[in-house]
Formats: structure tokens, sequence, C-alpha cells
């Protein structure tokens, strides 16, 4: 693909910019020329799901998608509802957000029992699926690092989430690839082509050594060890074409301006992806 | 198993007293009547060889394996050659010591090719395995969490493992499953069956949740997620009866007294393992 090409792929996943509000991240990717962005539901909650609607569409950029749904596993049938029912807002507000994609933290295990809590995820994504298809909303199941099982979440490989989302139609269900959560996984190329048609979100950042942090330390996109141009040919061979999501957890990169931040992504992005 | 049969196979894997050199690591197990001990080779060199293994056959313990051989990639071929070297080393000192088993930590690439990477560790295992053998020593690959794939093993899966493990007699080459590796695997107990007769270590320890720190954040048994005795009677399922070495690689825990620490692992292995 060539370089223009490229760039009008280019979302801010804007938990990238956590220093930044809905309005002033909208505004730093105007200023920026980045075409897309990806909003978190902390910071629709900031200012309101319909001022965060008039926002984008007053700047003409397109949403990505919507993080996160998820979060499925639970103690008690209870609180598994609450959750689903969370889920239903979150499908709500992709849609009045404008996207098409909201994109699932399947959540960890309330206990040691990961194998129910595997199943409580499964089960879940099922009950969410008509309500979300009703709203034109698919469903992103994005497999996280394993050093995340405990806290975040028990779907670990893209394996996992090839075989959760195969159950449905591709408009229904499918699999967000983050080279941070898969670069080590063996099965890594043989999964992405697995993935085939049901890819439906592909985020960028790097792997640093040694790792400053266990969640704020994702690295910028150069720093680190991952093959992000290898993975990134393999998920367009295997079919995807949508916007590329810059997502960086970073604690140095949240303490920098918001803008130098946008002009280095874009000079990165450029360079590894 | 009874509880007997159990504390029989007990080990103390050295690392876990850091604290301590081999003498006092010794004369501590002596004291609790632990019967193993995994000894660390860098422990080894603080007093030389030939000492270490006065004092070990002085006690009268059994010794369950030498930490570590491995760390195989390297950017240049004189670079990789001089790994090698160390593996035979180490395969001399196993033998030296009593032990017929010595761990390999893989390593981790030198640049972003994973799977070069992955091919020097094969390659390294293969010109390792006639030396090992003469000597009596089998190789146990012990895949390493996926969250030290850059910085100390590319072999993160237990699958892994067992392929390469399986182009050998397993008198040869073996793996070692450590569940602060392997637990969050979603392929873990069909891997431990296909790993039948080439289990060559087990380690216990915990995955408490925070993780305090990415190398020295490993728990104490009973203090986190991991399902360790059901891993523990799958292990054994697939026919290994070795020793446990108890892995816990944690500052809180050198920071405390040795004495204190054996015994309370002690009681946590009869309750969790």
């Amino acid at each position: 693909m060539d370089d223009k090409g490229l760039m009008e792929k280019l979302s801010l996943n804007q938990i990238t910019t956590e220093q930044w509000g809905v309005q002033e991240a909208v505004d730093g990717c105007v200023r920026a020329e980045i075409p897309w962005i990806s909003v978190w539901r902390h910071k629709v909650a900031e200012i309101g799901l319909q001022e965060s609607k008039r926002i984008l569409q007053a700047s003409g950029m397109k949403v990505s998608s919507l993080c996160r749904g998820g979060m499925f596993p639970a103690a008690t049938a209870r609180e598994r509802e609450e959750r689903l029912e969370d889920n239903r807002r979150a499908v709500e507000e992709a849609a009045e957000l404008g996207t098409d994609t909201l994109v699932l933290v399947c959540g960890p295990g309330p206990d040691r029992d990961i194998d129910t809590s595997r199943k409580w995820v499964a089960d879940g994504i099922d009950k969410l699926v008509p309500f979300a298809q009703s709203y034109g909303v698919k469903l992103g199941i994005e497999p996280l690092h394993p050093m995340y099982a405990a806290d975040r979440s028990v779907i670990s490989t893209l394996g996992q989430a090839n075989t959760i989302a195969e159950q449905y139609h591709p408009g229904q269900v499918g699999v967000v690839v983050d080279v941070f959560h898969v670069w080590w996984d063996p099965e890594l190329y043989q999964q992405i082509e697995r993935a085939s048609s049901r890819i439906v979100g592909f985020h960028v950042s790097d792997w640093v050594v040694p790792v400053p942090d266990m969640f704020k330390g994702r690295g910028m996109m150069g720093d680190g060890v991952i093959e992000i141009n290898r993975i990134r040919q393999a998920v367009q061979t295997a079919g995807y074409h949508g916007p590329i999501e810059v997502e960086i957890i970073n604690q140095a990169i949240w303490d920098r301006k918001g803008n130098e931040v946008l002009h280095e992504i874009k000079e990165r992005y450029q360079q590894h992806v």
C-alpha cells in the first residue's frame, strides 16, 4: 500500500491521549489531519453521549470503534446480568456515536476457575449478539496478552477469540488484533489467516524492553521488538482494510503535550506500520 | 496421593531463597526436612563447583535440577557458539552435582525476528543433546510466560516446548511445567497430556493480583489465582512422579528470614499443591 492509503487509515485510539477529553482529542486529530478516532466510554461519560456525538459529527471525523464492552464473568447470575445490561448500553452508545464496532475486553474471572469464566464470556457474547445486531453493531473480541488473564481478560489468544467468533456470522462477531497482545504467539500468523473476513479492528503500539509497567507500559511504534509491519501486512492479506488504531497506554506519554504525541504518532506510523 | 507422599517430593528451588548461599540453603532444608533442592549456577559459582558438591553430598539432600542452561539466540554465529559452550559447562555441572536434569530457559531474541530466534533455540538444543546424553543429563525445556518473550525466552507455550522435545527420546529432552508460566494457556491440559512421559520437572508458585513486579513478582502458593492442585494432578496423571520445586522469585520473600520462608512453604505446599 502507498503511504497515502495508509495515512487514510490512521485512527487515534483515545486512551493514547488520556490527558485529553473528547473535545481536545477531536480538535487535536483535526489539526493533525488524523481522519479516524476510537472513543472510550469513560471519556464519553465525562461530557455525556449527546455532546460527544455533537462534537464528533461537527468535526467530520470517522469513529473506528467504541472501547469497550465485555467484562462478562462475575460470581453471581445477577452480577453477570448487570454486566450484560452494561454491554447493551455500550452497544447503544456505539450506534449513537456512529461506529459499527464495539471492542470487547472480555474480563477476568472472579475466582480461580478460569474454564468457567471462559464459558461465561462465551455465554455473555451469545446473549449480546441479537441485541447488537439490531443496532447494526459488530462485537470485536480482543484477545489480551496472557499477563492480563487474571485482571482483565480470560481470552488470551487469537485462537480463543476465533473459536468464539466462528459461531456467528462475520457481520455479528469478529476479532480485534492488537500487536501488543498477540506478537509473541507462535500461532499468530496461522490465526490471523484463520480470522480472514472476521478481523474488525487492528491496533498498534510496541513492546519495549524492559516493559516499564504491567498496565501503563506500552511503547511508541518503533521503540520495541514487535514486527509491526509484518503483522499489518498479514492482517491486510487476511482481508482487513479498515482503520488502524494507535493504542498506547503509557503514563510517560500521558504526561506529554497531546499535540506533540500526535505528531510523533504520525511519524512513527509512517515508518513502522 | 497421601500427604506423606507429597512431602517427599518437595524441593526448594534455590532462587526462592536468593538471600541464602548454597550452604545456608542446604542447612535450611535439612532443618526443615525438605528432601530435595534445585541449585542455581550463580550460587554454585559463588563458592565453586567442588565445594557445592561437597556440601550437597554431606547433607544427603537430593538435587532435583540445575538452573539453568539455555539463552541460545544471539546475533552472530560466534556468540551462539559461546552460548552453546556455556551450556556444555552447565551439563557438566549438573552431572557433577548429582542431578540428571538441566532446566533450559531458552533465551530472548537479539532483534525483532522472533521466528529466527525460535529456530536458533531448536538448533542450540539439537547441538547440545549428544553432549548432554554422554553425561546422562536430560534437557528440560521450560516454556516461560509470554510476558518474558522479549527478555527471557521465545519459548512461551508448553505446545512449543513439546514440539521441540518430541524430536528426541524422552530420556534426552523433556519439558518443565511451571504453573506461573502456563496457568493461563487455553491448551494447558491438552498439552500436559501430550507431554506424557516427557515431563522432567514441575514448579509451583502463584499468580497474585496485581502482580507486584514483572520479574520479581511471583506469589506464595495460595495467595493467587492459579489452580495449582488441578495442574499438579494433571501432571501426575501424565506420568510425572518426580520432585516438585517451589520456585518463587519475589523481592519481599527474599527480604524475609529464610527459615520462616521454608516454614511457610511447607504449610502452603500441603494446603495448595
